[in-house]
């Protein structure tokens, strides 16, 4: 029997961060490849229209010492992340009957529902496989991340349940974000700083430094959504609001406005009442109060950096937080 | 830092297996009811016609002693194969648009496909989190446990793209029902094995002995789905051919009878063809041929039987191969 090393990663080997990055990428793409002939055409499919990693470098960025260092078992832990999050898209894009996912068909409008049903589970059991290498190192911390794994499936359902649900609460929407969202983002950092070999104290710092981040994420994107509409000339309409996804700043505006719900709670919204909801929305300043909420979670995340110690750590997650703000991931 | 029992199950706390029986079903119930509001009906639906259990008594059977003790973490363990087959039900029957599962409304008929597969996903991960808590004992085997729940979702994919496929060569079939029934039968008895503190030869040897068990339970069922129609009185007619579902019987026919594929690869079977193929099928002998291979599976089972030591475990195993045989587990 061979004699584990458990829940301590300072004891492990390190690479640079940046190669760390470049590892990530191809333990993705290296896992995805291997599958046999049954999902190959979906895995091409989704190698070719590959995100741009984000949660991997959360990870990643929380796992580096302050020689910018990152033990190796980061490479799979981030790796499993971002595939553990293509899971949810192919499945989110099923529920969500949505033809596109960044910019290419989704796996359900090139491949159908009950392909992309299970090219989804497949991808969460490769996600597994790949942490379970880790667990091997980590058993403690092991259950924790599937608890969280969980926490993020309730997320999406609850989230699905309150598609076309005028009666949403602000509070009842935080907490989908919060389950869906920023859920991912929290454990990417929080699993990080386990691996670098931190305290748990100062990893659940990190870890609340990733919903912060995750909130601001959401809220700002769910902001975007109502504001690019406008921005543009063509009379563009709030993606979201076709979808039937009710976000925040729709639900503060039904506080305001009452009459508006039983428009809203229809599931033929025509092109024209939708671009008119979207334009109320924003001139009557909902996506500005949206906006602060968005930016008091910002603030949380600033007053965190502030007791994370470490000067080369800290910056560096300043710069993600900035990177976040300004779009530019 | 607590210290960890590595893969070693043998200094366990044992309770008694009738009495394991008894915990699995209330650990079962017990999780599907805490779930929250989101999915609480869709978890109520399906406690209320839950199944047999048998894969998780198969589990409790590998891991009990000589003295039909069970260590108690085979609970859980017993528990989570339960809600992990349970989930690819789940997704099982969005593929197939099946109406009914234990002969209730399925829940992709009864909530819609969307909940369904969002319902699945959670299931599948609340079998994790119940996993990861004895990951925590076994951390070296975790990873293996994952790898064969990948196998699963990989065995689903390839039935699937192979539904309606005439040119399914017999051995293609054969490998596709041991990545998605066997598989479950094998990882039981071997999980079991291990969490009894066996060897790991030893636990192979039950996994492999698993293996056989869930290939003979697949093909005798694919056979009795031939048989039942024809033994009622009632014109009635193979279910999984009329889901386009191609078995063993079936595609013995098609390897004597070329003609027939044309018909077979069509999705649009009136009831009366498919009678007349399933009658077909039965009165040229192919439910027998496909019996013998059933047949093949059982006597493998037995020679490994007579190699496993322990003779009240031998007699335990030797009764779960009668009770497939004569279908009364």
């Amino acid at each position: 029997m061979t004699n584990h090393n458990t829940d301590n990663g300072s004891a492990q080997t390190r690479i640079a961060l940046e190669q760390a990055r470049l590892f990530v990428r191809n333990r993705i793409e290296q896992t995805l490849n291997r599958s046999t002939a049954a999902v190959r055409d979906v895995m091409d499919h989704l190698t070719q229209s590959s995100g741009k990693y984000f949660r991997a470098y959360l990870l990643l960025a929380a796992a580096a010492d302050e020689n910018d260092q990152v033990p190796v078992a980061a490479v799979d832990a981030a790796a499993a992340l971002e595939i553990l999050h293509l899971a949810t898209l192919v499945h989110d894009d099923i529920i969500d009957d949505a033809p596109l996912r960044r910019g290419q068909p989704s796996v359900q409008s090139r491949f159908g529902k009950k392909t992309a049903v299970l090219s989804g589970d497949y991808l969460f059991s490769l996600a597994l496989t790949l942490l379970a290498g880790i667990a091997e190192q980590y058993p403690v911390k092991y259950s924790e991340f599937s608890r969280a794994i969980a926490q993020i499936c309730l997320g999406e359902l609850s989230q699905h349940q309150h598609n076309h649900d005028p009666n949403i609460t602000v509070f009842s929407y935080l907490r989908i974000i919060a389950g869906k969202t920023a859920i991912l983002f929290s454990l990417a950092m929080y699993a990080g700083a386990i691996l670098n070999g931190d305290t748990e104290d100062k990893a659940r710092r990190l870890g609340r430094f990733g919903h912060y981040l995750g909130m601001h994420f959401q809220l700002a994107d769910d902001c975007l959504d109502y504001e690019a509409s406008t921005e543009t000339m063509k009379k563009q309409t709030s993606k979201d609001l076709a979808e039937g996804v009710v976000t925040l700043p729709l639900i503060l505006a039904l506080a305001q406005n009452p009459t508006l719900r039983s428009i809203v709670s229809r599931l033929d919204l025509s092109t024209q009442e939708i671009a008119q909801i979207t334009s109320d929305v924003v001139n009557q300043g909902h996506v500005r109060s949206a906006r602060a909420f968005a930016t008091r979670y910002q603030q949380r995340a600033e007053n965190l950096l502030s007791q994370i110690s470490g000067a080369t750590r800290r910056q560096r997650l300043s710069g993600i937080l900035a990177a976040i703000i300004t779009r530019s991931y």
